[in-house]
């Protein structure tokens, strides 16, 4: 397996692959990673002859209070899953080989970035959509695969590609869980043992909601109350936002009369952890 | 000469010279063509296999009450003034096919766009971005040429290569003049006779600024204030803006110590015409 920080080294590995003829794919990271990401290369494996994965703590998608600093961070460990799983190349660059000190140019989400996550992380879709584009710009992989625990980052980024005409297929993977359903997440190392039933009501928060629309209910506020109700039974919880949207448009659906995304963020203790799942009123 | 309204067949063009080793010059243009932009063709020409130039007028750069509806259009004229020139492909697509109806996501030009142009026209420049973003990624050039006339839209589009990782070089090429001295553009043709000698008071006060510095002034207003009385000695002006400034950073310069842009804006009747010149105050 590769090891590669510098970007035009990265973007010349890229190129000599394409010359002859391979295809390749990429699975953008902040490292950490656990299963989910893993399985990610999986698919790409099979979809593609050479998997590039980028292990990068993006600055420009945390906002002023958040983990940056504290993100959990382990290139060995993260280097030798990635060796045993069969990527072909991990590209680790530097933050000042992604950001010049004078970047100010950026891509901006827009109305999508202004439901779910967006109103309480203002900036993070425009931070992650620029260093996407930057990684696509470097890697130029035929193909990229992102996680659906993060469903808005999934959607934002198609967007981009569709209208920035960029010419990669991008393939959404389902969310992987723990033995106890919490959606795997790099930030799940930050949680206490004392704190992981409370981290587990947000996956029993949508199995309950899929139950109830199971036994007739068709109103999402009442779905949304229940979901409350469960979460903070718990007092380590603070909930930032419970929604149920259109999975398209992500607006919110008063009535569930066709599959609906139910996404919810909840903090646990200092630790914002998010969550979603595809209602459907047919199941 | 190739004539290509379909975006996806643009990027099979490009792809398919690419493949065979050619390499490929791109010349964005909103269309009704003058010799300056005629003259990016002969650069681009001698420094790659094939030219291609886009003929596009962009909605997402004009604000409201802009002459985004009256901009002239004449493609017939420009075909020929391409073929004639020895342009390969143009690349003429509909407004439908470079923006889908839900275009939500943009780039942004920030900080650059803060000076000169910008303040007059919220959103133009990040128009200009996202419009030239899309074209590169559906042409895919080695080389793309614009105008030095456009200053501030060469220095943002510099920016944006590089702040976005892009493999494209761009090159700046300097403005042609008529016979007259005004600085080539489109929107000439919307001047009557008797607006040209207010048109070209926007040259005069260029020159006129150098001659004063070449007689010892080094002090940004009092110069400023020379090419004021210049220009509004003609009624049918309005001044937009008059900056003397950093050529990298469009920060204003009280003192000319260095090699200085001055760079304005003025409208003549209802038409918006724009200059710029170095200032060396060691000529």
């Amino acid at each position: 397996m590769q090891l590669i920080s510098d970007p035009l080294e990265m973007r010349r590995w890229s190129r000599g692959h394409h010359a002859s003829g391979k295809r390749i794919g990429l699975v953008p990271t902040m490292g950490y990673l656990h299963e989910g990401h893993l399985r990610l290369i999986d698919i790409v494996r099979n979809q593609t002859d050479l998997v590039v994965v980028s292990v990068f703590v993006n600055p420009t998608q945390f906002g002023p209070g958040e983990d940056f600093l504290t993100y959990p961070r382990d290139l060995a460990r993260d280097r030798a899953l990635l060796r045993d799983r069969g990527a072909h190349c991990v590209f680790v660059p530097e933050t000042a080989d992604m950001y010049d000190s004078d970047q100010m140019v950026t891509v901006v989400a827009g109305r999508l970035a202004t439901h779910l996550c967006g109103p309480g992380r203002p900036g993070h879709f425009d931070g992650v959509l620029t260093i996407v584009a930057k990684l696509f710009n470097v890697v130029e992989p035929d193909v990229a695969v992102f996680g659906r625990k993060d469903y808005q980052q999934l959607l934002v980024i198609r967007q981009m590609v569709k209208d920035l005409n960029m010419d990669i297929e991008i393939v959404g993977e389902p969310t992987v869980r723990e033995a106890d359903g919490i959606a795997m997440s790099s930030r799940n190392s930050y949680l206490t043992s004392e704190q992981r039933p409370a981290a587990l009501t947000l996956s029993q928060a949508l199995n309950k909601a899929q139950e109830i629309i199971k036994g007739g209910e068709r109103d999402s506020q009442t779905i949304i109350d229940a979901a409350t109700e469960l979460i903070t039974s718990y007092p380590a919880t603070t909930i930032d936002y419970i929604s149920i949207c259109d999975p398209e448009t992500l607006v919110d659906l008063e009535i569930i009369d066709q599959p609906a995304l139910m996404a919810l963020a909840v903090k646990v203790g200092k630790t914002r952890l998010i969550d979603n799942m595809i209602l459907d009123p047919q199941a």
